[in-house]
C-alpha cells in the first residue's frame, strides 16, 4: 500500500524503518498519529503484530511536582543500563501546542547524541478522547520500535489524565511535600491508579511528614492483587531515589509477570480503546455528514434559541445521518 | 407523561415544581441527571424552553486555590443583593465520589436555612463526557428553577475541564501567588478560557510580583472582542475583594449583552453539547448490543492476545451492530 503523504515508500517499508528505530520514520509517524490521518491507521495495522513487548510507564502528577525532570532522570537510568527508551510528554490542558514543541527541544539537548531516547510530546488537538487515542498508539508505535520503556508523563489527575495513564504496565503519582498543604487534598483518584508514589523534591522541609501521612492512608486502602503501593522519596535534580525508584518498577514488573490480573487489565483496557476508537469512528461520520451541508450549524442555532431541544435535534442529526432514531 | 422513578406524578408536574424551586423536586432531577436516567431526559426536555435565563459563571483552578471558598462568599454576596443562587461543583479527578457528597453537607451549613441557594457536587460517573454532559444539564436544570446566577466550580485545567467551563457565560480562573512557582507555568489554555483572572490568596507573599508578570504576559494576548481579562485580587476566607470581582463579572456581562460574539458562542457550545450527546447515545447503542452478547469482550481478548488488530476489530463491531463499516 502506498504512503498518502509520501508517495515514494509503501506502508510495509515505513513500517521496516519504524520497526529498525529509525528516528525519522518515527518522528513521521508520530505527526501522522497526532494527525489521526489515514496513513497513521494503515501503519499502525501494520506494526500492530509486533507490538507488546516494551514496558510502559506511567507518570502523573500536578504540574510543578517536576515530572519532566524525574522523567529525564529515569530515562538516563535506563540508558545507563543499555535499555533504550521512548518518552511521551501528554499535556492535556494544551489544546495549542507550540509550548510542547520547544520543551521537547530543550528536554532533547540531555539525549540528542543518543538514539536510544526518542522524546515525543503531544498536545490535544480536538477531543480528550482523541489525544488518549493518539497517546494510545504513540506508545504502540515506539514499543514496535524496539523501545524496552516507554514514559508515559501527563499532567494533572482528571479523570482524562486517568484515561491516558491507564495504558501503562506501571503508573507513578508524582507529589511534593507541601503542595495544597495536606495530604488530605489527595484525590480518591490517585489512590486508585497509583501503583508507585513518588515523593519527589523530598529535600523540602516536610517530606518525612507528607511520607507518614501518606503512609498512614496506604494503610486504610485495600491491597490491589497483593500489591501495596510502596512510596519512594526522590530529589529529581539531584539524581537521588531513581535507583530506588527503578528497584521499585521491577519489583512491581515481576509481581505481576505472568499474572491473571496482569491479563483481565489488558483485555479492559483494549475494551476502553476499542470503545474509544469507535466512538471517533462513529461521531467522524455524523459530523462528515452533517457538518458540511450545515445541517449540525442550524441545528445548534435552532436549540441556542430554545426553538428545539437538544434532545430532539440529536434524534433530527441520527436520522439524517442515516443511523435511524431510538424514539 | 408518568414518571418512571416516582409513578405517582408525572413529568409535567415535576417540571412545574422545578420551576416554583421546589429544593427536593431539584434534588431529585440532579440525581436522576447524575445518573442519565430516561426520566432525566424526559424532564429536561419538559423543562428546556424555559431555560436560558440565568447567568453561569465558571470557577476553575488547580486543587489548593480556595475555589470552594470563593464560590461560597460569591454565593453570600448575590444572595445579600437578593439574587437566587445555584452552585456545581464538579470533580472530574473523582471518579469515585463521597467525599463529594461529605462536601456538600458541610457547604451548605452556611446556607442550610436559605432556600435561595441550592448547592450540588458531581463527580465523575463514567466518562468524561457524561460528566460534561451531566453538568450541562444540571446547570440548565437551576436555569429552569429560576436561579439568577449557577456557579459551576470545577477543578483542575485539562481538556475535560476546560470542555466543562465552556458551559459558562464567564469563566474565572483562580490562581494563588507562589503555586507551582512562577506565572510561567500557567498553561496557555489557561489564557484561552479565563475572561476574569481571581488571584486568590492575595494576602500571601508575592501575590504583587506574581500579579505585575501576569499583567505582563496578558499585553502579549490578543483581545477577544475588545475584552481584556482583569486582574482582581481577593482573599475569599476574610471576604475580601469579592464586590470588586462581582463588578467586575457584571462588566464582563455588560460587554458581551446582546453582542453578535455571545451568539456565536451560544451556537459554538451547542453544537459541542450537541456532538457529545450523538456519541454518548451512539456508543451507548453499541455497547447495549456487544456487551451483553460477549462480542466486545472477545474482541478485547483477540486484540490483546494481538491475533487481531484494533481497527478491524473496530469495524467488526460496527458491522455486528448493524452500522456498517467504512472500509
Amino acid at each position: 500500500m502506498p504512503v498518502a503523504s509520501t508517495p515514494s515508500i509503501t506502508i510495509a517499508q515505513w513500517a521496516e524503518q519504524v520497526r529498525a528505530g529509525d528516528v525519522r520514520a518515527v518522528s513521521r509517524a508520530m505527526t501522522e498519529i497526532e494527525n489521526r490521518t489515514g496513513d497513521a491507521e494503515n501503519l499502525m495495522r501494520e506494526l500492530f503484530p509486533h507490538t507488546g513487548n516494551s514496558y510502559c510507564i506511567g507518570i502523573t502528577g500536578a504540574p510543578g511536582t517536576g515530572k519532566s525532570t524525574l522523567v529525564d532522570r529515569m530515562a538516563a537510568h535506563y540508558r545507563s543500563q543499555k535499555q533504550t527508551v521512548g518518552v511521551i510528554a501528554v499535556d492535556p490542558s494544551s489544546p495549542f501546542t507550540g509550548g510542547a514543541i520547544l520543551g521537547d527541544r530543550i528536554r532533547m539537548q540531555g539525549h540528542a547524541s543518543d538514539s536510544g531516547v526518542f522524546i515525543r510530546s503531544m498536545a490535544t488537538r480536538g477531543s480528550l478522547g482523541g489525544l488518549s487515542q493518539a497517546t494510545s498508539d504513540a506508545a504502540l508505535l515506539l514499543d514496535a520500535a524496539g523501545k524496552h520503556y516507554v514514559l508515559v508523563e501527563t499532567v494533572g489527575v482528571g479523570q482524562g489524565e486517568v484515561e491516558i495513564v491507564r495504558l501503562a504496565d506501571c503508573t507513578l503519582v508524582v507529589l511534593v511535600p507541601g503542595m495544597g498543604d495536606d495530604v488530605q487534598n489527595l484525590k480518591a483518584g490517585l489512590m486508585e491508579i497509583a501503583d508507585i508514589f513518588v515523593l519527589n523534591k523530598a529535600d523540602r522541609e516536610g517530606a518525612d511528614r507528607f511520607k507518614q501521612q501518606l503512609h498512614a492512608i496506604l494503610q486504610l486502602v485495600p491491597e490491589r492483587n497483593g500489591w501495596k503501593p510502596p512510596i519512594v522519596l526522590t530529589v529529581a535534580t539531584e539524581n537521588q531515589g531513581i535507583d530506588e525508584l527503578s528497584r521499585e518498577i521491577e519489583r512491581f514488573r515481576a509481581h505481576f509477570h505472568g499474572k491473571s490480573e496482569r491479563r483481565a487489565k489488558e483485555i479492559a483496557l483494549w475494551r476502553e480503546r476499542l470503545l474509544n476508537l469507535l466512538r471517533e469512528r462513529l461521531v467522524r461520520r455524523v459530523v462528515d455528514k452533517l457538518a458540511t451541508d450545515g445541517t449540525l450549524e442550524s441545528l445548534a442555532a435552532e436549540v441556542a434559541e430554545r426553538k428545539r431541544d437538544p434532545y430532539s435535534a440529536v434524534n433530527e442529526m441520527l436520522k439524517r445521518a442515516g443511523l435511524g432514531s431510538e424514539r
